[in-house]
């Protein structure tokens, strides 16, 4: 598995990959000739295409022993620390957590999105791994969670068909759709209550698309170690592919676009009662195949 | 009047000031000293802050006849051609614009909105002054106009209170915030009938904050010469000082950000009976103290 990362230390912020020893492959180091000017940074590797990518696999599989950096010395970023644009979000994406979501508001009977309700977060709300989330006390009383698959977009396209969409896909990571329920509730559009500062932890590294079946793997959500959601992504109501078909329809995805894909059932505005983040809470997002992702709302 | 452009010819994209006779002034031949890097590109100006504005204002007052390219040999590009992140946009906004949504949905008394209904459109959305819009033939069934005042941010902030948002703001342009109007209502949320490929003209040039009251101003379109919006800025539901006063709430906006506040009554599905644009229409928005900004649907 090539853990594709961006990572910080007192040279720098670079791009590296994380072996399974846990130490880094400094890209920097290792890569010569043409590849070197690829791997500057996550959007760059992206853009340059699938035989960039080969090549740093080729590198992550057998290191040179004088780039590779001993763990501890470096901190991972977000993959892409600052999208180019907004990121791209779909709510109510399992069956269960629509469920849920109607039952605080009463309704017992649920219905199928018949289609995807896309929204946005901006860029600067990227965060990485072990970044803290601000409690945003006096924005919101209720601060939620959200673990979800992110798909990272390789290639450009639009009105892709379902059948080619994997084709775009460069990779997969874990978000974190960090919400405050009653802007998002109170606002009517999702925007506001989504796109908190530093709402939207993203990480830790990124899983080529070849390399895992993201679309068939468990998903899970920890809050101080409780288990808040274990679902699984075959449970999207809307797929990893029908998601790109439906938002490239009259729209231009781009290389280094991100996607979150909605959440499953557990979030804590829906639990009896309900539960919202607290300063001090350790988040711990998990998808089988990609990793963990752990953030923690910043102490009082 | 101060109008900032950017504008191309065949030395390339460039910075200027419109002059009231037409011609433009080439701020990278105007430009000496520490205010040449400032005047590289409209983001970089704003950024660059109030005195370098200061100094291109007296720039463009009395304008070095060696800087002064005559009309016609250039073209308007969007002021800000390609922004860093979404175009924030501002839904139901005037009140007889809500009161025309509702009737197409057999809703005869309207509720004034308690919240403004924040959404956004990707950066790529963006075009300019004259630029084609796509006529989206495959995707839309109803393709719409939507005159708005557009609103720069000049100085970054967070939780700004409504008297000091006038302070934040860099200047004034207009929007057209073309919308597939079944997409918009299909998908719940917004973002999919408001961003398709190229239907964000803004322009034609920014007007500086201090010069233009854009708060009570006049403000119409027209498609194929006929008038179909005709309102006033003065009648907007929220007011630009609490669009940002409230979208800044747990969320920093920032130098170079977009927002587009709304629109007025007149919009084409809610005509009796309803009206889709069609290749060839051409949709002239108009502010009065900015200007016009004309786009033609592709044709056929």
């Amino acid at each position: 598995m090539t853990k594709l990362a961006t990572f910080t230390d007192a040279k720098g912020t670079r791009l590296g990959a994380v072996l399974e020893d846990g130490r880094m492959l400094d890209l920097a180091t290792a890569a010569n000739g043409a590849l070197a000017a690829q791997v500057t940074d996550m959007l760059t590797l992206i853009e340059a295409g699938p035989a960039a990518l080969a090549a740093v696999r080729a590198l992550a599989a057998a290191p040179p022993p004088g780039a590779v950096l001993p763990a501890g010395g470096w901190r991972l970023l977000a993959p892409i620390p600052r999208p180019r644009r907004n990121v791209f979000c779909v709510g109510r994406n399992y069956m269960d957590h629509v469920a849920e979501g109607d039952r605080t508001r009463g309704i017992t009977s649920s219905e199928l999105p018949k289609y995807p309700q896309f929204f946005t977060k901006a860029p600067d709300t990227v965060i990485g791994p072990d970044e803290l989330i601000p409690p945003h006390t006096n924005t919101t009383q209720w601060l939620d969670y959200e673990v979800e698959l992110a798909v990272i977009i390789g290639r450009e396209g639009a009105d892709i068909s379902a059948e080619d969409a994997l084709s775009h896909v460069f990779g997969w990571t874990i978000g974190n759709d960090v919400t405050g329920r009653d802007l998002q509730r109170r606002y009517g559009q999702w925007f506001k209550g989504k796109s908190l500062d530093r709402s939207c932890p993203l990480g830790p590294w990124i899983i080529p698309a070849e390399e895992l079946d993201a679309l068939n793997t468990g998903i899970r959500c920890y809050v101080n170690g409780e288990k808040r959601q274990d679902s699984h992504t075959s449970k999207m109501i809307f797929d990893v592919k029908e998601i790109i078909r439906q938002l490239s329809i009259g729209f231009t995805l781009k290389p280094g676009d991100v996607i979150i894909s909605g959440t499953p059932e557990g979030v804590g505005y829906a639990m009896q009662p309900p539960r919202t983040l607290k300063p001090g809470d350790v988040i711990r997002c998990e998808i089988d195949g990609i990793g963990t992702l752990t953030n923690t709302v910043q102490p009082a």
